[in-house]
């Protein structure tokens, strides 16, 4: 801050009287009277550059949070979906006429170990008790009667599964309608 | 602004020769002295915690692409290493003696399809020429001699993988030394 400012503050109470009515002429003073102003301003700014700064800083915290849980939560997906169609060669293996024990029992242990492997990672089987347009894909329909009202599932074609609460692949389904 | 203040800066280059020797003297002025000096004071002190919150926004946002990026390349780790074992299931299924083509072949697919999905993961096995304790185990050694120089891998008891740059499981290995 520069001397000249200083002392032009300290005298305020002293001259304040006397020039009140030159002040508006002195145009040479614009300079000086806007040193305080443009200061203010100034602080003004920055205080709105700042809480403004300051607030984005938290809503990009909150993001990269909600986007890591996001990311941690489904992180498995494309591997899980890839992995889908050895499981249904598995269980075609397995209806294979014919097989040893020892082959059964082997095959039937690569499947207990994958689907271990999904679940720990929140991979289910869609369930396929009632039809559901979110989770069933129709490859067929049979007519419903008293026995077999309509949406009640015939048969599975082939499994479906979800992470969590996203669906990888619907179930293929027989439907009654 | 008040009018007060406006004033006391207007009248500054009248007065401040003949009022710089009681200036000093004029405790009562001390208030309006700092006026400016606040506003500056104020001003340098929004405008370093803006360029700071600034900054640190920066740094967050590089941090949580760094993060983002680094829970994309590994997001399979933790399923990849639980398939593992089912891929070794699947290999000691295929060294079971008299084994019918169809079934064969159906395990065959079943191994390729895995190996498919890890691949497009990341997910490849650890090579097993020359010895590395960074990717093998030695689960026993032999001696040494000119056909079988030291560090030469013998066997193979278990494979080896790893996700990207990172290990997943060392390959359990007989080696020469």
């Amino acid at each position: 801050m520069s001397e000249e400012i200083k002392n032009e503050e300290i005298i305020e109470e002293e001259v304040v009287e006397e020039v009140s009515e030159v002040a508006e002429e002195t145009t040479g003073a614009t300079t000086e009277k806007t040193d305080l102003e443009l200061a203010q301003e100034k602080a003004d700014d920055f205080e709105n550059k700042y809480l403004r700064a300051h607030a984005e800083m938290q809503n990009i915290q909150r993001r990269a949070s909600e986007e890591r849980q996001t990311l941690q939560r489904y992180r498995s997906q494309d591997l899980a979906k890839k992995i889908l169609p050895s499981l249904d060669n598995l269980e075609r293996a397995l209806a294979v006429e014919g097989l040893t024990d020892d082959v059964k029992k082997g095959i039937e242990m690569v499947q207990d170990s994958l689907l271990q492997a999904l679940k720990e990672e929140g991979v289910e089987e869609v369930e396929t008790t009632t039809f559901d347009p979110n989770l069933h894909m129709a490859v067929q329909t049979l007519p419903a009667d008293d026995d077999n009202p309509a949406d009640t599932i015939a048969q599975v074609f082939q499994k479906g599964y979800k992470l969590h609460e996203r669906l990888l692949r619907p179930a293929m389904v027989v439907v009654y309608n």
